[in-house]
């Protein structure tokens, strides 16, 4: 049971982690070490047999969060003449673009409202009316609003025109469907505390091993150079920089749960259960989602704030950390929002207690009306 | 004991760590929650009582490996049009070079020998004959041989010339004297899993507070941004990106045990205790270590490999490892050798036992002479 001083993380990650998971890091590595060097080998492998074939594909892990892996993995594909299309429906992809503009290659940007999936007729457009866009930057679920993009539909259009694809699967890795051979992509990108359920401190590319042998001293970064980071790999099956070993192990274990729970199947198949259980109990009590059920991803549920004078978010949120529930805010340039993950060790079962909690909180904070 | 499955790390890092730091590992933090913030707020207080006044200077932490915080330093407190002197007697001397050419931007080398310590003369003349040098780069302990550098005097004759000083102090932080008041610095940058006995899977900066805030938009990377990092914690006491909760927390702990140890005085008198009897201990076996005591760290020692026949670096590493002990290879682009560390979690009775096991392990594999 969620406690005051141990919460269950309704968030977005980092995220409740199961019990042996936390467990696996509870030893001192050496990071030269035969046991930890076998430890890397599985990870890297499993994850690649994730979503594409090992023959073509080979994933480099990368040190820092989710966006460090983003950086590395457009710093070292996106040519210094390249020129990148970002899709942007949201913080992530906003994010996306300014990494870019950063590292002073082209970019341009193919902007949706915050509650409007990616427009894959004016991708189409976009592509054929300028040939210099060698890369589309696509984020599969945007986290900003828990927007599900139509990545095959996307996927299919760059390939059409003869562009690299990649994609930040930030918060879908494991969750949601995605393989390279339906769904062609140069690169995916994503992090250990996400949906695979690991512990926060490395993120991973999963990219055409071609393309990232190809692209010596294209990096901005020696710290974020990917293809030198997979060259350490390949040589001695070790990390250039230190790594962040107990974090490894972590994830190590969390694979081992993912495949025991039945693979991207069964860990979304829950994450449904969870998101209907969490939709479907909210809206009872008065609740409204932003996006309507068929833009929803499984992973986050952005909802709307209620009008009633008595609602205040930091009170909310303190009563229902006080009762063991961690939730997060909203992350919208427009509407007030708070969100409610529904990833990490959660069940359907734990969602209806939280359910049973915030009506307590509603009643106890007189607030009459959930309605927005 | 040290065993097989779980042996003594006498390495640079990651290290053996205290039990209470690995079990503070095994909870879940929720980023944004006000418990782990405290964490995080006493972890960057803490960081810079060790080092400097916080009224001048603070403290920036940053994920992944502490070379990713000296890349971040760099790229953040370096101009653009600035010019940086690297002093290089090791491969971090070199590394650090190698990331400022990376990013485009000037840099000269004062090179010595791996067996020299830097040349402070040599380093007055090069900034009174350059006065476009605007900042010095030195590594404070060279993990390469185990060399310490003269900061003191580097510090003071790069403060006589008006120029920046920027330590990367990876492996003496927490362990060797160093105080702004006394050795004047533009920044310091180390890791959590150094001499502080914390877990990787961060490094931080200790820089000047002014120059950290006048750096807006110099750096070469959004995820390395000491600049926005600096302004994320002060805006909402929160990390810009996902941080690697547990790992923080881990420091947290070793933080505490450090102060309890007596601090940097105390901790490094245990190292140094450690280091004697080492380096003793090796010599009665007729060991000869690369460097003479009066420029030797008391954090790595490199020894030369026996020219004994019967010895082949792997044999002997494997059994140690099996009897309980992991050791380090050498990193020498000259004379073959390996390295033995005295810091993590060890004490001179755990020396002890090692160099028992070394006599023993020489012993069975025939080497009648350790000497070189």
């Amino acid at each position: 049971m969620p406690t005051e001083s141990v919460p269950l993380l309704l968030t977005p990650g980092p995220l409740t982690t199961a019990s042996s998971t936390r467990n696996a890091m509870t030893v001192d590595f050496g990071s030269r070490d035969q046991a930890f060097i076998r430890i890397n080998r599985e990870v890297r492998q499993q994850l690649v047999a994730l979503c594409a074939d090992p023959a073509a594909y080979s994933c480099v892990l990368m040190q820092g969060s989710g966006t460090f892996s983003v950086e590395a993995t457009l710093g070292t594909l996106l040519p210094r003449d390249g020129k990148a299309l970002v899709l942007m429906n949201g913080a992530y992809g906003r994010r996306i673009t300014h990494m870019i503009e950063i590292m002073g290659r082209e970019v341009v940007t193919l902007v949706d409202d915050e509650t409007e999936p990616t427009s894959v007729a004016r991708l189409d457009a976009a592509l054929a009316e300028d040939p210099s866009i060698t890369h589309v930057a696509a984020v599969y679920c945007e986290t900003t609003t828990g927007m599900l993009n139509p990545i095959q539909q996307i996927a299919d259009v760059t390939a059409k025109h003869g562009r690299e694809l990649i994609i930040d699967a930030m918060s879908a890795f494991g969750a949601l469907p995605l393989n390279a051979k339906r769904t062609p992509f140069q690169a995916v990108v994503a992090s250990s505390n996400k949906c695979l359920e690991g512990v926060p401190g490395f993120g991973f590319a999963i990219a055409r091993t071609d393309a990232l042998e190809a692209a010596a001293g294209n990096c901005h970064s020696l710290s974020l150079d990917l293809h030198a980071q997979l060259r350490g790999f390949e040589n001695n099956a070790q990390w250039r920089f230190t790594p962040p070993t107990q974090v490894i192990a972590a994830l190590h274990e969390a694979l081992r749960l993912h495949h025991e729970e039945g693979g991207v199947e069964g860990r979304g198949g829950r994450y449904r259960q969870n998101c209907e259980a969490l939709v479907s109990g909210l809206r009872r009590l008065g609740f409204e989602t932003l996006l309507p059920d068929e833009l929803q991803a499984p992973i986050i549920v952005t909802l709307r704030q209620p009008a009633d004078p008595n609602f205040t978010f930091t009170r909310f949120y303190d009563a229902l950390r006080q009762r063991g529930f961690a939730i997060y805010p909203g992350k919208l340039t427009q509407a007030p929002t708070f969100r409610i993950g529904c990833i990490g060790q959660v069940t359907p079962r734990d969602i209806g207690r939280f359910v049973t909690t915030v009506a307590e909180v509603l009643e106890r904070q007189d607030i009459t009306s959930a309605a927005p």
